[in-house]
C-alpha cells in the first residue's frame, strides 16, 4: 500500500465494519519500550469497559485493530448477560509475546490503561501471564485478576459455571440435571476442561475426553477413569453432551453433521464459525448453550473479587449462569429463536434498560 | 473503497506517514449526538498535552486524522519553545460547524475529554467558539479559554507576542528595534491583525494594511492613516516588513520572488507552504520570524491563565517571545541554520532536556 493510500484509508477506522457503536478506540505508543496497542471501548451504559488484554503477532494492524474491535463487543455483551455492572472493552498489544515481552512494556501499557481514567479495566488476556498484569498493575489500578486485586486464577470459576450451564441444558433436554450416568464428551483439558472434569465425575458423569496435551489425558484417564479420544474426534463420538473446553470455531459445516450429541455446552470461546452454525445446531434440534453466557465465570470472579474477601459472591453468580441459561433455553422454545439470539437480545434489554 | 480494504487498512493509523512519534490518537464516538472525533496526543514529555478542538467537514476520515496528527505534533514544537509546561496535542470533531453544532455535541465531546484524565487539554480552534467551550466545560475541567478558566479573548496576547517578534527582528536587521519610520504591510485585519496595527501604529510605524473585509481595512486607514491595498499585493508591496496575519500557505514559490521586505513576521499559522519556502527567503536574505515561535501568545494566555488572576505573568512570558527570538535569530547567524530549523531543534532540545 503506498503512503497516499495509507494516509486516506487509515482515517477509516470510523468506517471499519466492525466499529458498530464502539465509544471509543485508542492507538497507543510507546517509544522507549516499542509498545504498540489498540484500546477498544465498546459501551460502558452499564459501567467501567472491562475485557483482557491480548498479545499476538497479527499480520498488519489492521487485524489487530478487527479483533480488538470484535472481541470488545462480545465482553459488553457478555458482562451484560453475566448481571456484572461492567461494560465492554478489549486491549490487543501488537507484539510477539515469546520475544517482544518485556516488563517495561507492560508497564508502558499500563500508563495508557491509565490515562483512560477508569474507562477502561484490563486483565488479562492470550499471551499476557499474571505476572504480566503484576507489571501493569505497577502503573494503573484499573487492573483485575493480579494477586493484589482478586481471587488468582479465574480458570476454576469458568469450569464452575461451565459445569452450572451443562446441568441446565440437562434439565431442558432430559428433565432432569442429575448427570449420573450421563456421558460427556470434553475436547480440551486445560486449566479450565481439567476442573470441568473433576466436576463432572463428581456429579456421576461418564467422561469421553481429548487433548493435544497427551499426559493431560492420562491424567483424567487414570483418575476419573475417563475413555481417550483423539481431539479431532471429540465431536463425533457418541455422547449426551459435547463440551468444547479448547480454542474457538469448533462448530462447523464440517463438525456440525457429525454431532451426536444432544447438547453443546462447554467453555471454549467463539464456538460458531458463523450465526449460520447456529441454526444448522437449532436445525438438528441439538441444544447450544450460548458460550459467552457459559463462559462467563471467569469474568465474574475477575470483575468481583476483593483483596481478602472470601469466593462466595463469585461462587453464587457464578452458579446463577445454571438460572440464566433456563431462562434462555426457556424463551427460545417459547419465542422460537435460537438460544444464542436470545442471549443477544437479553444484552442489547440490560444495556437499554440501563440507559 | 470496499469493506475488506476498509478493513486492512483501517488499522494502519500506526503506519500514517504523520503518526510519527505520536503517544496516543483516539477515535471517539457518540451515538446519540453523532458526535465523532480525533484526539491526537502527540507528546506530553514537558506536561498534559495543550491543543485546540477543531471542527470542520472534511472530505473524508483520512483528512481529518491528517489534520490531527499534524496539527498535535505542531502544539508540542509551539509549547516547548513558549516555555511553557505543556505538551503538544490537538481535537478535530468531524462536522459542520454551521449545521452540525449542538451543545449536546460539543458535551459529549467534553466527557471524552474527561476520559483522558487530563492527558490533553482542550480549548477553541477553527469552528469552535467560546459558548461551545462553555459546553465543553460542563463535562471537564481540562479545557481552557473558558470565562472561567482564563483571560477572555486571546488574540490581544497573540498581537502583543507578534509585536515583540516584530521589534526583535527589527533590532537583528537593523540594529535597532525603533520602529519610527518603518513601514509594515500587514496581511489580514481580524482580530489579531487590528490588534498588532494598533500596536505599530503607537510605535510609529507607518501602516500598509489589506483585508478581504473592506470596513476593516476602512477602519485602518481612518484610524492610523494606513495605506490599503488588496491582500494579493500584501506581500508585494515596498515595506521594511510583511506581517502574514490572515490564513496559511502565504509564503510559496510564487509570492516569494516578489517580496521587498527584508523581513517577515507576522501572526498567521503554516506561514510556509513548504520547508523549501524557508530556503527561498533565506537565499533572498529576508528574515523569517517561525511562525509557531512568534504567535504563540495565544497559546501563552490560554495555558498560564487562572480564574482572577491579572495578565502580568502573561504578559511578561508574551514579551519573552522576543528574546527567544532574538537567540534564535543569533543562533541561526552563528550555526548557519535557517531560523526555522534552530526553532524546531530548540524545541528538541527542551523536550530531551526535560527526559
Amino acid at each position: 500500500m503506498n503512503a497516499i493510500l495509507k494516509t486516506v484509508s487509515s482515517g477509516a477506522v470510523f468506517d471499519h465494519p466492525e466499529f458498530h457503536d464502539h465509544e471509543n478506540v485508542v492507538f497507543a505508543r510507546d517509544a522507549e519500550t516499542g509498545l504498540s496497542a489498540i484500546i477498544a471501548v465498546h459501551d460502558t451504559a452499564l459501567g467501567p469497559a472491562l475485557g483482557g488484554c491480548r498479545m499476538w503477532t497479527y499480520a498488519h494492524p489492521g487485524e489487530a485493530l478487527t479483533d480488538a474491535l470484535r472481541l470488545s463487543r462480545g465482553m459488553t455483551y457478555k458482562n451484560a448477560v453475566a448481571g456484572l455492572p461492567l461494560g465492554g472493552g478489549k486491549a490487543v498489544i501488537l507484539a510477539d509475546p515469546k520475544t517482544a515481552k518485556t516488563p517495561a512494556l507492560m508497564e508502558a501499557f499500563g500508563r495508557h490503561v491509565a490515562r483512560l481514567s477508569g474507562t477502561y479495566i484490563t486483565a488479562e488476556d492470550v499471551g499476557v501471564s499474571p505476572a504480566d498484569m503484576e507489571a501493569v498493575a505497577r502503573q494503573t489500578e484499573h487492573v483485575r485478576g493480579t494477586h493484589a486485586t482478586g481471587l488468582g486464577d479465574p480458570s476454576p470459576y469458568t469450569a464452575l459455571g461451565v459445569f452450572a450451564g451443562i446441568k441446565a441444558a440437562a434439565r431442558h433436554v432430559f428433565g432432569s440435571d442429575d448427570l449420573r450416568g450421563r456421558s460427556v464428551s470434553l475436547q480440551g483439558l486445560g486449566n479450565v476442561g481439567r476442573a470441568l472434569a473433576r466436576h463432572l465425575h463428581e456429579a456421576g458423569a461418564r467422561l469421553i475426553v481429548s487433548d493435544i496435551h497427551a499426559p493431560a489425558v492420562e491424567r483424567a484417564v487414570a483418575a476419573y477413569g475417563a475413555t481417550a479420544v483423539s481431539p479431532g474426534e471429540a465431536h463425533a463420538v457418541t455422547a449426551d453432551i459435547f463440551a468444547p473446553c479448547a480454542l474457538g470455531a469448533g462448530l462447523n459445516s464440517k463438525t456440525i453433521p457429525e454431532l451426536k450429541a444432544r447438547i453443546v455446552a462447554g467453555a471454549a470461546n467463539n464456538q460458531l464459525h458463523s450465526p449460520q452454525d447456529g441454526a444448522e445446531l437449532a436445525a438438528r434440534q441439538i441444544l447450544y448453550a450460548p458460550d459467552y453466557v457459559i463462559n462467563a465465570g471467569g469474568v465474574i470472579s475477575i470483575a468481583l473479587a476483593k483483596p481478602g474477601m472470601d469466593d462466595g459472591l463469585v461462587r453464587e453468580k457464578t452458579l446463577a449462569i445454571g438460572d440464566t441459561l433456563t431462562e434462555i433455553f426457556s424463551r427460545s422454545g417459547t419465542e422460537g429463536r435460537r438460544p444464542e439470539q436470545i442471549a443477544d437480545e437479553m444484552a442489547q434489554e440490560r444495556l437499554t434498560q440501563h440507559v
